[in-house]
């Protein structure tokens, strides 16, 4: 008899289903106020053009065989163009060889730590962090630092040896919070002493709701080296947030030598990502991809302007929270006495509310402050700005009680 | 400056661009008969039942939003459950828990050694073995073990260790050999002795031009254990070759225990297959899959026996080459006095025609035998059998001069 256990690679080991995924599943569950995930709202997806794309593929033969066909690994060359360009027209100049297109952001996080981390190296992370780069990166067994939230403490001498350190400049999952033009120089600056990667994601820059625009990790880089091959910086892009998630496109940027190597990852991975997806991606990008990311953030801001007041006036003294400018995700604190992992079941089971307890977001072995466990995330994404209200006051109450009860 | 090489894990040391990937990008150049690469001819797609399927989904809004919107990790839940009910119905009994969606089936194999590879481990494969397997298992740093060849050897004493063996027992690439019913018992009664688990490369399956099918090591090891729960099997599966490349899909079949491993990899690795390209797929599978595999089956048997054919006139005494009952390659053996890899090189510069020497086909750190170096794959799928019968004559005639020059 094959005992399994026994065969499990040593990545495995502690490896259990994530609360939110599996929570996801729950989202069929009507009678639950969905506040946990943080699932683009379908009511924003460009439908139409998305099924013009796709007429106009099925009715030329040379393109319906081009989009049938393996693509190459690196991508469909006419997207990476595109891609290419457009960051080259909002100042990171590059050029296709610079591009390698992903099924998603989230597997160009794993490629990256596929390329970069053997077992035991270090892996600098923001706390808390993207669940799903924690997850990607686990399965490569690296030790995790902390990156601290003070750039004062950015110091090279303290946190040299990391071969990267992943960060989310923009309205990042899953705390809200945007990285100042002066921490982005400061990271830059501690990438060159220490001469680590620096991994942005950049996959909800395009959400920006107010505020003005602070130029990428990856932009700041090309103008203090004079070239992307330069770089320090490997950015993942998306279109999960501004198309669609389930066309599986996204792209990783940076130093073409780079690139290279993880077109091998990427052959040896999964081959190539669909062709039809990508040149269903690219009609609809070229066409309509303005338009539908202003229509996102006009539903976007009005969700969270909505959560962000229903807050105000739920939340007991003592409950502090996040204001983001952009991206899908508001992090709340409760007070001292409050155990967040505690109030997210409650919320579940005694209000029918979801919400995810921060301890989700924390990378194992690293140092976590007693605020951070106190914290969970809420996102305004997927519901409406009512519904949203009523589960925010509901979670208020239990706030509330929690206070009282620990009193 | 960012020292790259001094980031990169050990396990990309040695790691280059696969010959085959490499070349395979010439296949516009128009000059070359193109007898290496094994894509499946993309004339026998079914291109109105996927236009009529995408309409279908781009008609109806409930549906749409399904498409667009992530995926379950495990895969499009209906999608999951007709592979399971064919699986079933072809003697395979097991359930869409036994099922996960990935991305074709190199994902199934990336993923399956990401399970069960730590680097050092032991992974026993075929020699010669397909690439895109050796690639993906590259990744995890296995020592590689040599599954002899001669089943007669397949004894658990010598054999005992590795954590699995990956064969291809229907018509693999490269060599277009298959195994025997008495070789599938053996393998199985070597793993049962061993404790190894056994990967099964199913993609060729369903391509069998002649002769009668034989049991995969799945359903012999479902009659043997009772229930595929109970397996010490690993079956991937695609619809790369029976329908389309570009869409992406296929499938692990196993026990349910070990698919929910699977399932927190493929969540950590992209997320998710695309929905629309599972909810496409499963259209046209439960429409025109059967016919579309006939007439595939009638193209390449068509093409398989003007290779055989052109191979049997145009080779020189002294080379051998296999009779493949399905599948898409032919492994040619030269005489002792020839290098496969300059013969190769050769046909290139000197022929304009494309093979694949076998060196490719050969894990690191394993014996090959002088006969196998002498080797090289050709297929017949992607070109017409006059064009095909044009290159073959022209490699009989390379290794015509080579036998006398070496003489």
């Amino acid at each position: 008899m094959t005992d399994w256990n026994s065969l499990y690679a040593s990545r495995m080991q502690g490896v259990v289903a994530s609360d939110i995924r599996e929570r996801m599943k729950l989202l069929g569950a009507s009678e639950i106020i969905h506040l946990g995930g943080g699932l683009p709202d379908p009511a924003i997806f460009p439908y139409s053009a998305l099924s013009a794309a796709s007429a106009a593929i099925w009715t030329d033969p040379v393109r319906a065989r081009t989009a049938l066909q393996y693509a190459p690994s690196e991508g469909h060359a006419p997207l990476r163009q595109w891609i290419a360009e457009r960051m080259t027209g909002d100042g990171a100049p590059c050029t296709a060889d610079n591009i390698l297109i992903t099924n998603g952001s989230q597997q160009g996080l794993d490629f990256i730590a596929k390329l970069l981390l053997s077992p035991g190296d270090k892996a600098m992370v923001e706390i808390p962090s993207f669940i799903g780069a924690l997850r990607a990166f686990d399965a490569y067994q690296p030790l995790y630092i902390g990156l601290p939230q003070d750039s004062a403490h950015w110091d090279a001498a303290a946190l040299g040896g990391a071969n990267f350190c992943y960060v989310g400049p923009d309205f990042r999952n899953p705390t809200g919070t945007t990285m100042t033009l002066g921490e982005r120089e400061a990271l830059l600056d501690l990438a060159d002493a220490t001469g680590m990667a620096l991994i942005e994601d950049g996959c909800y820059e395009a959400l920006r709701y107010d505020g003005d625009a602070i130029p990428s990790l990856l932009k700041l880089a090309i103008a203090r080296h004079g070239d992307i091959d330069k770089a320090p910086v490997l950015y993942t892009g998306t279109f999960s947030k501004t198309i669609a998630p389930s066309l599986r496109v996204g792209w990783i940027a940076g130093p073409a030598h780079v690139v290279r190597k993880l077109v091998l990852i990427k052959q040896a991975s999964d081959l190539a990502t669909s062709a039809l997806n990508q040149m269903l991606l690219l009609d609809v990008v070229q066409t309509v991809l303005d338009d539908t990311v202003t229509r996102a953030c006009v539903v976007y801001r009005e969700r969270r302007d909505s959560m962000l007041a229903a807050l105000g006036e739920a939340m007991p003294p003592g409950v502090t929270f996040t204001r983001p400018e952009g991206g899908l995700y508001v992090w709340a604190e409760l007070p001292p006495a409050i155990d967040a992992t505690l109030f997210a079941q409650r919320a579940l089971t005694e209000h029918h509310v979801s919400v995810i307890a921060g301890a989700a977001f924390y990378p194992g072995g690293t140092e976590v402050t007693p605020g951070q466990r106190r914290s969970f995330r809420l996102s305004f994404s997927m519901i409406d700005a009512d519904l949203a209200r009523d589960g925010v006051m509901r979670l208020g109450e239990l706030a509330r009680r929690m206070t009282l009860e620990s009193a």
